[in-house]
């Protein structure tokens, strides 16, 4: 077991800073695994002090989980993957943030899901969670597809399956279209009875909400309801053509992840889904990779200029 | 000219209070407009103390217009028309404010939106500005068509053609879809050069914002875009569905309005476009018709009781 003692073991911190929620794990120089802890959301496009107070309850749990709750924080080398940190805005402030760590290591959410899927920098990644977006490395060149938020992108998401799903409620309890099996259990979900309820309910609620009501979308559509399906093969077509866009630069390997991944990849092209690789790890451990090289980087430069 | 002392002569204002300005009419016993006035953003819906602001400043406004300054609040019956108030929790929390009039009517802006266009209470009312609805009232039976609030409904409104262009720019620089006229004008427009400038610009942004960049669909439409020219068609079909849904129950007249009502019109149901009436009056003349008949029942009831 590790204790302040052991100088010479260096842990390490990864951070998953998600728009539903912080994954943390802590692994030992081995990269062997020692604990993970899951908290709130962590996406500081969301609010910074939610994401900073997110990002160091999960490290806590993580050390917890681990055993190790003698470890200080600033005992750590965080590497701390966050969506929105690719906005100027966004990074600045997590980079102003004084954070608890020995060190932490910035790095934008798409690269530690690339670097833990793929245990190197080299391949591509589609992701749909709470948000969907692509991102692919290939001979140091990236490309970076969707990504770009609720409600004005992020097609194919949690997100924007459960708005599309309420959009249609909406509609067909004024006799727009036709009432899928959709209606019932969205009103049962939210307590509601009438469309004013429904809008009472859903006044000025964000992805994270909306991404909580993907699954009637794909409850629904596995039954046969037209509506729904009309709505998975939508989102489904968006997420093949961001592989699509991916693919032209010929990445060594393609990955799935994110929260909705096992709803939504059986409706994927069937070539796609025959190219997907499963990730290789998760993206906090991608985030401790990350903050590993950052390290090494560091350590040779300060080799070289002693 | 009225003056304080003028106690016989009695002054009503009307309050349109929209997600994008709150207007305020200022008329005598003779039903003639003396004054206007037009503030901020007057839906309770986005904030109460804003939308009760806005009142207030509107109200102040339409008395400086009219030179009757030294008329006061407390001397006017105010009817008042807000978007929202058909939602029980805004409904009672308009009532408890402390308002300055003499006396308040609260109605449905939709009410005063069709008492406004009509006349009576009789009639249909289609509303496109920030959001969009459709409303209609025969033979004392109302029938409520829309009107959920962005992004969720509000289909064919400013605030959804603003956003269908948004996201169709932000795929078409993916290269997800062909890029459209709309693109170079949003981008100028909102002073961005990329997709994630663009992001940052808009994150967060409301159904106000969002309104403000309608003209430029029907812009792009109008030069034959085909990117834009499906937004508009969709938004227009949805339009279509509103009408045709309150036409089943005969209303005697069926008026459109709100800010979008010139660009949209000319691309509904050639049919639609003549059974249009042109609206008599504003809402917010809808609004002095609306307190002075709650006026007059009161009245009455207290004759009755006397």
């Amino acid at each position: 077991m590790f204790t302040s003692g052991d100088n010479n073991k260096e842990l390490f911190l990864g951070i998953d800073g998600g728009g539903s929620k912080c994954k943390a794990v802590v692994m030992n120089e081995n990269n062997e695994i020692l604990g993970t802890g899951i908290s709130g959301p962590g996406n500081p496009l969301h609010g910074f002090e939610q994401a900073t107070n997110s990002i160091t309850e999960s490290a806590k749990l993580a050390l917890k989980a681990a055993g190790l709750e003698n470890i200080k924080l600033h005992e750590l080398y965080a590497g701390v993957g966050l969506a929105g940190v690719n906005l100027p805005a966004q990074r600045e402030q997590m980079q102003a943030w004084q954070h608890p760590f020995k060190q932490m290591f910035l790095a934008h959410d798409l690269l530690i899901a690339l670097l833990g899927a793929h245990h190197s920098h080299d391949g591509a990644v589609i992701i749909s969670g709470t948000g969907s977006c692509g991102f692919s490395c290939v001979d140091e060149q990236e490309v970076l597809i969707g990504g770009h938020g609720f409600p004005q992108g992020d097609k194919g998401s949690g997100a924007w399956f459960g708005l599309q799903a309420t959009k249609q409620v909406l509609l067909s309890l004024d006799g727009i279209v036709e009432p899928s099996l959709m209606n019932n259990v969205l009103l049962t979900k939210l307590a509601c009875v009438t469309a004013t309820d429904i809008v009472e309910a859903i006044s000025g609620k964000k992805a994270t909400f909306y991404a909580q009501l993907a699954n009637l979308v794909f409850d629904a559509a596995e039954q046969g309801d037209k509506v729904a399906l009309a709505i998975v093969v939508e989102g489904a077509e968006y997420i093949n053509s961001i592989a699509r866009a991916l693919l032209i630069k010929k990445p060594s390997r393609i990955s799935m992840l994110g929260g909705l991944t096992p709803r939504l990849k059986p409706w994927l092209d069937k070539e796609l889904q025959q190219q997907l690789s499963e990730p290789l790890s998760s993206p906090e451990v991608g985030s401790v990779l990350f903050a590993r090289a950052e390290l090494a980087k560091q350590e040779e430069k300060q080799h070289q200029s002693a």
